[in-house]
């Protein structure tokens, strides 16, 4: 495979901007807020928008079971050849910004209209994908429309799932007419590319505009109990407390200065909560959750060992007893390295300053990666900001991701 | 003063372990919850129950102006000579056990009738206390009426004190019957003695039987407010974290490892809440109480400075802001070294295994302490339990420590 050579083509920008506004202004509340959880009224809306776009490009659209939307590009090209896909997805969590999937769903569609305006043939069809349920807030598992259709997951299984709400995402996907009759996974593709928005500071901090994604962090979510015993706090000699809330403090600084102390390991203790919950009473109780990530399997599964064997430990030094529960894990993913190797280069043709990098947070195309090459184009998010009104990616950032992704297109296809 | 010689005399032990159960059986809930909340209609019943027990023993009873009851013994002795005061307080806590208070006082009255019935003339009187709201769970401060009694508050403040269920406590005194015409402080007592149980675990753990109190605690009770930012756990580098729930963690190890981690200063953290609380979300803010106790107040001024000095240092490690609030602040108090005495030498002759220590715990007695000599005697309490259904001091205890008390005020009256 040669160097892909620039193509000269550009998106179109003021649409695809118009658009990310336009899809971004539907389903929010009367408050303002922007919520368009899985299946619900909202992303009925989000759905429908987005479907009559695809149809005004001409593309066939299909959905499946498990309510994952494609725009099918035919242009004559052979079924026989496996299809090249890009997308994301458009559900939303609660109170969210703008660009976190929408992004990456409306430059794939940017890029098939800016290679139809061109007269583009291309040898493969093109494939956008707008996945259900990817953020996991209504619904667990997060990522369910990729899983299932990466046949990951059951089908069965994941339209049973029970909402937050009490709902059944299989009953509300029917309810707002998105459960579609083709088989999740009836199209394997021969690549799946995805555009998304960072979610984190590194590119805006470091100065990048473009991030080559060529690998998803691990993740392991665990909950610990610690069990002491309350007592008085004035009348009780330090030597014999049983502090379940000091122990779970050394826990956390453990967390950081032993098993987080180097990159690209990181750790997280996001909820802690101390019971009987008084100002005098010694804790008898404390639990917390930890978020460990890792790009490694083996260093993540080495800094699950650690926590466990250092929770044993301090079982003996205060006298508590400790339970681990696990909540998720996720092996890391390793992206197609010559897909990565292509974002590089279509970077660096559009003199855009790019770098490798690790995704922090969980997405489609790892799922993806299950059964074809994978890879992800970053681009910056002011102060590192997602999942939140103030989401933010200049405008220049987000046409030269669309560009880029678009470049690496049109060299997939001439190669 | 002489050596006090044994008396000889020992109290009516069944009668007091009768009036206990009694006593602790009065103002139960229908699920058999012990909770008498100061001025409540509970309070009332044990209030009632009790002045029925010092009218029989033939007691002068008073009320004052904040619900304080005194039984007052005259015995025909001069209102010259000040006044020999004993008792302690019979409001509890919610879910109470029946001995935190209810022993002092109970114990006082059986060491009057115990005079009474050997036909014993004091030179001065004997004065009964049962102080009002020391517990300070309906209203706020704690140990309400001896600190006006003692000059420590003002009684229209105290009056107007709005309870935890929004009732105010001169109202409910005077609903209940129990705001009296004395002024809080109209009998300014010699010596003030309180017999209490240990609420910590010290005296059964290390085989005492008698604990003479030598001096009380100071506490400081604070809040500290850590601000640092929220930000996604998978994509925001360890190095960019300004982690709240961190910062909070290094706070509570500090506490233990730097500020008690010697006898006597002692350091509790009973409460932590962070915020947003979410496992993946880096807390941006972390909210916790500091307890700190120690007998000797620039130790105690030390530890405070100490923790300031250190959350300083966290701004600048952990890049968050800190703001230190100041709940509660009571200066350690001494008791008098005669008395303390009294009770050791009191102790021996009846051949008690007895030890000098802190009380860790408020009490009535460290508010008289401002108007007169004052001291305690502690009893041991099972596994250090108090505020709780569990607590129990053995009847020999309860026993020993009653005519300890009865020993102590003897060897007073007769030197």
């Amino acid at each position: 495979m040669s160097n892909s050579s620039p193509s000269q083509l550009s998106i179109d920008s003021a649409r695809l901007l118009a658009r990310l506004r336009q899809l971004g202004n539907t389903g929010r509340n009367s408050a303002g807020q922007l919520t368009r959880l899985a299946a619900s009224d909202e992303d009925k809306l989000g759905r429908d928008l987005l479907v009559s776009w695809l149809r005004e490009a001409g593309l066939s659209v299909s959905v499946d079971a498990i309510g994952n939307i494609f725009g099918i590009w035919e242009a004559g090209a052979s079924t026989e050849q496996a299809a090249l896909m890009i997308g994301s997805h458009i559900d939303t969590v609660v109170n969210a910004g703008i660009y976190d999937g929408c992004y990456g769903v409306l430059a794939a569609l940017a890029v098939i209209e800016t290679l139809q305006r061109c007269g583009a043939r291309p040898s493969r069809r093109i494939v956008l994908a707008a996945f259900t349920n990817e953020e996991g807030v209504r619904y667990q598992p997060d990522m369910t429309g990729s899983l299932v259709y990466a046949g990951g997951y059951s089908l069965d299984a994941a339209l049973a799932a029970v909402g937050s709400d009490g709902s059944v995402l299989g009953e509300e996907l029917r309810r707002i007419g998105y459960a579609g009759p083709g088989t999740p996974g009836f199209l394997r593709p021969a690549i799946y590319l995805e555009l998304h928005i960072e979610q984190g500071p590194i590119l805006e901090s470091e100065g990048y505009t473009i991030g080559a994604v060529q690998d998803v962090q691990g993740i392991s979510w665990q909950r610990v109990i610690i069990n002491g015993a309350a007592n008085h706090a004035g009348t009780t000699p330090i030597a014999m407390r049983r502090d379940a809330g000091l122990a779970a403090a050394r826990a956390i600084t453990f967390l950081r200065d032993r098993l987080a102390a180097a990159p690209p390991t990181v750790a997280t203790v996001g909820t802690v909560r101390f019971e009987p919950d008084a100002i005098n009473i010694i804790p008898s109780r404390a639990v917390f959750t930890v978020d460990l990530r890792d790009p490694d399997e083996q260093r993540l599964q080495s800094a699950e060992r650690e926590l466990a064997r250092y929770l044993k430990h301090l079982e003996q030094q205060e006298n508590v007893t400790v339970d681990l529960e696990r909540i998720v894990r996720f092996e890391p993913v390793a992206f197609d390295q010559e897909l990565v190797k292509r974002i590089e280069e279509a970077a660096a043709q559009r003199g855009l300053k790019h770098r490798r990098m690790t995704s922090g947070a969980g997405h489609d195309a790892q799922m993806m990666a299950r059964i074809c090459p994978a890879a992800m184009i970053f681009v910056p998010s002011h102060d590192g900001i997602s999942h939140n009104p103030l989401e933010h990616t200049d405008e220049a950032d987000l046409i030269a991701g669309a560009n880029v992704l678009l470049d690496v297109v049109v060299g997939l296809l001439s190669s």
